[in-house]
């Protein structure tokens, strides 16, 4: 497992880090294709990944009920999916399926808590930009909400 | 400025967090109550506080073009509002202004930036957090948004 540094500057987030922060990071990524259909992570599955889309379209599944799985979004290149993983009791609360090819950055999620847990402010700083991530997905959401 | 640490330890996110670090929290704390009406933020303004909602309801209002100011959610105790004003460019993206009496704790941003700063593994807790409670607003609006 390991990717090179370059692939993961291609991120805001990681262009900010020293390089020795973005090394330490790639050392625990594997950039992956894969294929329409394929499931990249399974609502209540133990949190193994936190995927970075670098290429294509995985739409978001949730299980409500006697309705099944059901598609509550779609989310394309540039953003973080399997969010959920990061934060206790780090289980995926959402399916992930591709619905094109995918490209994928896949950091290891036990391996990227130890770093921050050693490298305190590169914690604070992936952290903050996950808020940023999560904070525009609520705004897109909201605004095409029902509720207003 | 300063509040009681117990009103903080009614938040789940400051009950695993060290005696010390609860003080510190409370020292750059607020307990203020308002009336209905009351804008605790403006859109577009430069992020002075995050607000714990203890008690009562906030609508969250984004100027949208030509329609003006429009209620694009709710939210009531529990909460944390203003989230927006911890990541750059530190601004509120969204106005919230009070439907009812409305009881929370503001805690200032700058001090507290300083504190995480300081305190790096209470700045990664209260982010963790901060995720988590972004997280399940985006599991709420997905469930209600007419995408699926």
């Amino acid at each position: 497992m390991a990717t090179y540094p370059d692939l993961l500057r291609k991120f805001s987030c990681f262009r900010d880090l020293s390089e020795d922060q973005v090394n330490a990071i790639a050392q625990i990524t594997d950039a992956v294709c894969y294929l329409p259909n394929h499931v990249l992570f399974n609502e209540g599955e133990a949190g193994k990944c936190l995927f970075f889309l670098v290429k294509g379209e995985v739409e978001i599944l949730y299980n409500i009920g006697e309705e099944g799985m059901v598609r509550v979004d779609t989310v394309s290149s540039e953003e973080i999916v399997g969010c959920s993983a990061m934060i206790e009791p780090y289980t995926y609360t959402a399916t992930g399926r591709c619905l094109t090819e995918v490209e994928v950055l896949e950091i290891n999620i036990t391996s990227l808590q130890e770093l921050m847990q050693k490298d305190c402010p590169l914690g604070l700083k992936l952290q903050q930009h996950i808020i940023k991530v999560l904070m525009r997905q609520i705004l897109e959401l909201r605004l095409e909400s029902p509720a207003h």
